[in-house]
């Protein structure tokens, strides 16, 4: 089979793009070595470009209670509960990498309950599940839960905007078909010689 | 019963906020004749409100096939497949206005199949709705059954990305607890007077 | 858009109705200034149409540990759980003109969770919800859980008796398409002109 | 184990019931044997029980295109799909009789689909089977589905109405933990007359 | 109507299988008096058919902290959650013989929560229900509610085990179409006689 | 955290284990440069180990219509819809080596409509999720429909029983906690070197 396309929609090549996109994908490329196809695939509509990352960075580059990999953690299971596979492949590599360890994403991918992570990061999950999946049903006793394990109210914040955010990612992600790029599948996978 | 507050989390007064939201928030106010209840509850993450709201307006105030008011419909249908009282009811109102129709909301909220409207606009909320609570499960069938209704590829995007956007949204007030402002609940629920 | 039939079956005209039906539907009308729609499309099958308002009055108009109010949040909160368009709109017409109280009937369609009602009124509404989706998993524990709350024996039969006859309400409205009256959309929506 | 209630609340005795209560009990006993459990344990609120079985004779007793094995199809299917266990039984053995025949009950309570019916009981079934569990998603195809084997506009009320008043029965039945009597789970399971 | 097939599948004679489930197969008939349909559908594929009554053999005939009818239970409980016709009555039929008891088999296929059993076997059930619908989900609490019950982690297997082996048997039933006997609708019904 | 255990049971040693079971073991290491978990987790119950085996070589080593990656993609897609993190990492890895792609088990585990596989492999997949999650709605169509790819009546078989093991497989993975080995996570992702 030839390969199939990375977005169902028309995807704009670099010289045509707005300084500030180009810009911002030349960096990420310098970082990574490859452009994730999510940053090309959006730029169809530069608008709404902007106002993802932009989104996508105020949460996932703030400064936080929980660790980028507890971050990451929340994009790939509920990533992983909304079968969004450009997600789970892309921030599952992502998630390996800042959790320095190979077998996380997968685990927490297919189930959270079963990955080897603290109690406390299994309580982060539920809750951002919760949030993804049934957030009108959040009730008093939800926060608590996670309160519980010394989650601030801003950390709480953190983990439900971030699955928010995500759920929006995803349904974007499955709107237009877009596909992953190879290197994620392997990044992070043997763990030392990173 | 006292009034419950319009946040889980706290709300910045206006004059603690930075410029750039201050203005916007001020020119809300002078055109709608009071501030809704979303912009100075997610006002208490700066960085945050200003992503929220370039996605939305991005979305919401481009030129696109669909009329404002088709907008609305899919925000409305969708933030009512997910139970969101915030989101029912300020989009309910800007519905109505923009719809000039004081019915189509609360029947969109409720079951957009029995709505009076068009047979385009029902393919619309199909597919809109879908790309809310299935949109893993997306196929090239669903597409073309919008297609078939006169959409284009871009309309198709505008439909599903804003259902994309008040996924977020939607989990943001629910996660938040934020409450619709009094105002919304008549506004527009007479049609001639406006 | 040519206003849609208030049902998909014929709609008996007031001449043509057995004695007793009609003598019921004019003094709603005199009461209520209009006829709701639920009394003439129901009347297309007079026996039914009387076994359905027995059963009505028999909950609603009897002596019960339930305001009225509160009988009316259990119809509204299950109708919205059910997606009938028709009952939401008229019972929450009821709803906010019992309760005096504008805002409450679209807050309890939307989620009963988040609504302005007391944490009684939650627990019953808890209840309803689970003998409207789930009655087959009901056991000694929710009992409990709306005992606790001081509700009498009786008034549990209320609230379930009531989830109960609307979830036959809701199918029917379904059914046979029923369209709600233009006047629910408003009433109650001002609280102080009542 | 001692035989549980057959109800969660007081059942009347027949002496303490209204005279038309106890004569409709008495007919019924002299006919059946024995009195099912649904008249006594539901005496307990007479103006419902007036209700409830006014109900149940406008649409099980009328002339209808539907015989009235095919109607107790309709309500062991829809009580099956609700996990109701005193409709399953008690009506199963209704089924049983009027269709003399010792296996369709126990097939259509399980899986219609795969039951010893025609095609067009299979169509009835789907369509009762939507009334039942989402009737808001209940569109112009569903009712030209069963139009195509035959169903008036008037078998179509019927079928979609008895759905609907099992929908009550059910949760009544699971709200008051309603047993069903010994006698309904072997009549009707050795034919007489094949 | 002609009786339909058995299976979806040719079903072998008895003179052309392989000696060793012609035996098996004539075992069986001569202890039950007719040949369960499971056995000869089955046989289509031999290979298949010995590692499956190998497997049952394993788990139903083995030394257990369950007795023969709550093995027979759990089977009943999960085969009605995946509403599989076959193992409803067949293995209702067993459920009856082992129970020496009438009605807990329709009980149990309906609705565990309200069959006469005792706590216990309801924890058993629910713990059996959730391997069966939801194996994910299960939680370190789940163990512990059905140990507080007395249930050993033998035994705890043994229940988890045959609602993973039904899981594969209601499926199968389902892909082929398997019909259960005629035998079995009666089977166990008069509690004295056996 | 330390490495967690990978059963919830008890794991016998190689020695312990009855020869037959050693001898396949052995094997099987011999072959694979490991010894994959489901192999000694499952043999704390030797019969159960001896069915379970000999079931999936009958399926799984048969003479069928579909490849040896095509049955491997059947366990990989159910095994994701129903979360199964043992079988998705296990099976994701044989996958990946029997269709010499790095790729397609994380599609396949993540959605397999958006999978680079053919539409005949699709269809097989659509058929193998249905089996595996609502198998008691199968109906003609569906049979239709796979056949309509060319599959056979024997090849249907192979895509349902597979779906229906691995049912039961998925269920016993989660029903013990069995852990994946460190190797399946990284096996068959660099195409070319194998």
């Amino acid at each position: 089979m030839a390969t199939p396309p990375i977005s169902r929609y028309p995807v704009p090549k670099l010289e045509d793009l707005p300084e500030d996109i180009r810009a911002r994908i030349l960096a990420v490329q310098e970082k990574a070595g490859f452009v994730p196809n999510v940053f090309v695939t959006l730029a169809h509509r530069p608008a709404e470009f902007r106002a993802f990352f932009a989104y996508h960075d105020a949460l996932m580059e703030r400064d936080s209670g929980l660790t980028k990999a507890e971050r990451e953690m929340v994009v790939v299971a509920t990533s992983g509960a909304n079968d969004c596979h450009y997600c789970i492949v892309a921030h599952g590599a992502i998630l390996r990498i800042h959790a320095r360890n190979p077998f996380v994403a997968d685990q927490v991918a297919a189930n959270y309950r079963k990955a080897d992570i603290t109690p406390r990061q299994k309580a982060m999950l539920a809750f951002a599940i919760k949030v993804s999946l049934q957030s009108s049903e959040l009730v008093d006793e939800d926060y608590a839960a996670v309160r519980a394990h010394g989650f601030s109210e801003e950390d709480i914040w953190d983990i439900g905007a971030i699955a928010a955010f995500f759920a929006l990612s995803n349904r974007m992600a499955n709107l237009i078909g877009m596909r992953p790029n190879d290197e994620f599948f392997v990044l992070g996978r043997v763990p030392r010689t990173k």
